[in-house]
């Protein structure tokens, strides 16, 4: 597990600098091979830990690839507890691959994705829902997901875990108490004081697995198609929320046709809306296709904005599916007089009059959008799932509970109601780690980015 | 100058980190003070120079914004000059607005794109075309635009520059001289040696600014444009070239409407393809906006594949305008028999048949753009010339001689003779930045990447 791997941790494409980690037992002697400093010619061998040395890299002609800043970390005080180096690079393509290319050529591998953290999960500098955290940190693109991250990357989630771990731990052993003792058909435990206990588990289990909803909505973006009939200002409604051109604004019908999502952060919640091609009766072979797909998005968005054109007299498209939560606006009210505001007013229900091309009411529609959300309902104590992987597991640790309880209630052989216990205990430990395969490990790294 | 200035040095986008880059008078205490290391407790006010310290960034209110590393880089050993620092945060785009947020907060601004590398310059870090260079060596996609940076960037550009100024500055004395003895209507220096010498920086100047068409296609990518009927298999190309799915594929004549660039790196040598709506007569108006693009792309090309699609009886589409290099392809020749195949090449000269469909025959037109590219001709001791300003200063520097070395000949008064030279090598000293105005400076650094 101690070879040396690099990669580029920056983002892709250009920037002034680009940063080049390199990690493993070999990281300095590696990054010293290709490396020579300015002026004092100092070996990185012999610098301390946390410092930094300016110089040059070259290739094995000598020819000058870089000039670099080398920061040295000597085990264990580094990202993944072993030695490590980053180098930080212009931010050339080329460069990083070629610097990339000379670290391979003497001896280090280019790393997976995940696999300086998973590094560091192994050297103990963090458990497993930390580590998700940090890829959910580095995702975060809003206040709300940011402290989100924060809050399970300072371990909140995992104390609240490690809570019910060792509260599970002692029902456990009340019950395995009972159980040596089966033999002898006296009941140790009072089964209504593990009854109740179990109940209070149960419920701690179940709120946290109600919180992921919530949680991955925040998270990755409450998703909000943008539907209506075509030419009703769906594009023009996109852009403006965007405050930015993205979607091809024109008065032919149809102009839409591949659905193009776009995040919004409104407020610090991240909304996620996506324009749709307009629904409409066509025989264009591509137009046909995007209406498809804009009815695939009405089933999958939270909250779906059923755009009006107020000054079209066609009736509004029709909303097939079931849909959590509807939107009714109404636009183009620039176009048409009070009467006809108020007929569709009365024809949808707590509908919001808009006008997106001479922006008005955009901020009234904003801030339905928030309520809608939620977001502002969470409180500074809540500890919320906002990861798939915790959900199933704690999904599967109320189940495996369940059983317990049904169990206790009725009467079942105690060794099957602890096996059921351990098991509920099992998929707790495995968000956090502390039960793990390699498989998991592996899944659960392989979905960070390259270098982290 | 001296303010306290910071910006996102890595690219943009989400890696596993980023860098935000502080320099000025204020950089260590304006960290400082949203900073508190990890354990240690240490300030970074008592670190040395070229130190890493692991740590916590907070805004006002406690809350934790990220874990990071931040660099300690003192005045005069740092990038700019001054006092600087690189706070490596994880490469969220919330946590990085957040973190430069809270700086700004305490006193740092915002850095105007290439303010880092103008103090820099102004601190006598490097001159003006190594400045330019560094611009160059980031933006840098191929072998070829890396090594024409680093030769610049090490100053190779520079001496040859310096060289020429020495020996305009020596001309300029002899000529001063003579001027200051000008009423005793005495020559002092011998005006066959002064055109001589005139003759031979002229032609130095001229193959100088004549390198620039090869260095700027070498650094910018060979713009190739890709032209045919409809349908004759551009997008199919481009993609195989590109080795990704580009551009949309359909058998439907006319799919491709807007036109698609895409750089392709072949063999170190950048090449920008650029994917062309079909000629065709049409009454799509999308489609004949697209055509339009496409003769405007014809004309800016350095070398234009003209792709005939060897199964298609109706005659190939017409390259009008004056275009450099024409390289005849000749696609699908899976599709027709050896007849067709010769018949084509006697009327296309030079063609290359290719199966775009099959990739073959791929790697000889790879090796003919090679060559029609004259990337090749290039020897290691060159310079040559790829900023488009170095050109335009080369250019007047050049005129300025001319009329300098018509002055000489033709017995001009050696004032108006002295005037243009001065002029010649006050053109030469823009260039690396010893003879600026203000007005340049900000030209040239204010196209830099923020952050650099």
């Amino acid at each position: 597990m101690n070879d040396t791997i690099c990669a580029i941790s920056t983002a892709r494409g250009i920037g002034a600098i680009a940063v080049i980690r390199v990690s493993g037992d070999d990281a300095i002697s590696i990054v010293d091979s290709v490396f020579s400093a300015h002026r004092t010619g100092v070996r990185l061998s012999d610098r301390k830990t946390h410092t930094v040395t300016y110089g040059t890299i070259s290739d094995c002609y000598g020819e000058i690839v870089d000039d670099v800043l080398v920061s040295v970390f000597r085990h264990p005080n580094s990202f993944t507890g072993e030695d490590s180096v980053e180098v930080s690079v212009h931010g050339s393509s080329y460069v990083q691959q070629e610097v990339l290319r000379l670290l391979c050529s003497k001896g280090a591998r280019l790393a997976m994705p995940g696999e300086f953290s998973r590094r560091a999960f192994a050297n103990g500098k963090f458990d497993l829902a930390q580590a998700e955290a940090i890829a959910d940190l580095i995702a975060s693109q809003s206040k709300m997901s940011h402290k989100l991250a924060i809050s399970q990357m300072s371990g909140r989630i995992s104390e609240k875990l490690a809570d019910l771990h060792n509260r599970l731990v002692e029902l456990s052993a009340l019950l395995e108490l009972e159980l040596d003792f089966s033999e002898e058909d006296v009941e140790f435990a009072d089964r209504k004081t593990l009854i109740d206990t179990c109940v209070g588990l149960q419920g701690e289990i179940s709120s946290l697995s109600d919180s992921f909803r919530l949680g991955n909505a925040l998270k990755n973006g409450i998703p909000v198609a943008i539907v209506g009939n075509t030419n009703a200002g769906k594009s023009t409604l996109l852009n403006l929320l965007a405050e930015d051109q993205r979607a091809i604004v024109s008065d032919i019908d149809g102009t839409t046709r591949d659905a193009i999502e776009v995040p919004v952060n409104i407020d610090g919640v991240l909304f996620r809306f996506i324009d749709t091609a307009g629904l409409r009766e066509t025989s264009d072979e591509i137009e046909r296709l995007g209406i498809e797909i804009t009815k695939h998005h009405i089933q999958k968005a939270d909250i779906v904005i059923n755009l009006i054109d107020a000054s079209d007299e066609r009736t509004a498209a029709l909303l097939n599916g079931a849909v959590s939560k509807i939107l009714n606006v109404i636009n183009k009210i620039d176009k048409v007089g009070p009467d006809r505001i108020s007929e569709l007013e009365k024809q949808y229900d707590n509908a919001v009059c808009i006008s997106a091309k001479n922006d008005v009411n955009i901020d009234v529609l904003k801030a339905r959008l928030i309520a809608l959300s939620k977001a502002n309902e969470i409180a500074e104590s809540d500890v919320i799932i906002t990861n798939e992987r915790h959900y199933q597991c704690l999904r599967s640790a109320g189940e495996a509970l369940n059983r317990t309880l049904f169990g206790l209630k009725n009467g079942i052989a105690t060794d099957l109601v602890a096996e059921d216990l351990r098991l509920c205990n099992r998929h707790i430990g495995e968000i956090t780690g502390q039960i793990t395969s390699d498989t998991v490990l592996h899944t659960i790294f392989s979905r960070f980015c390259i270098g982290k």
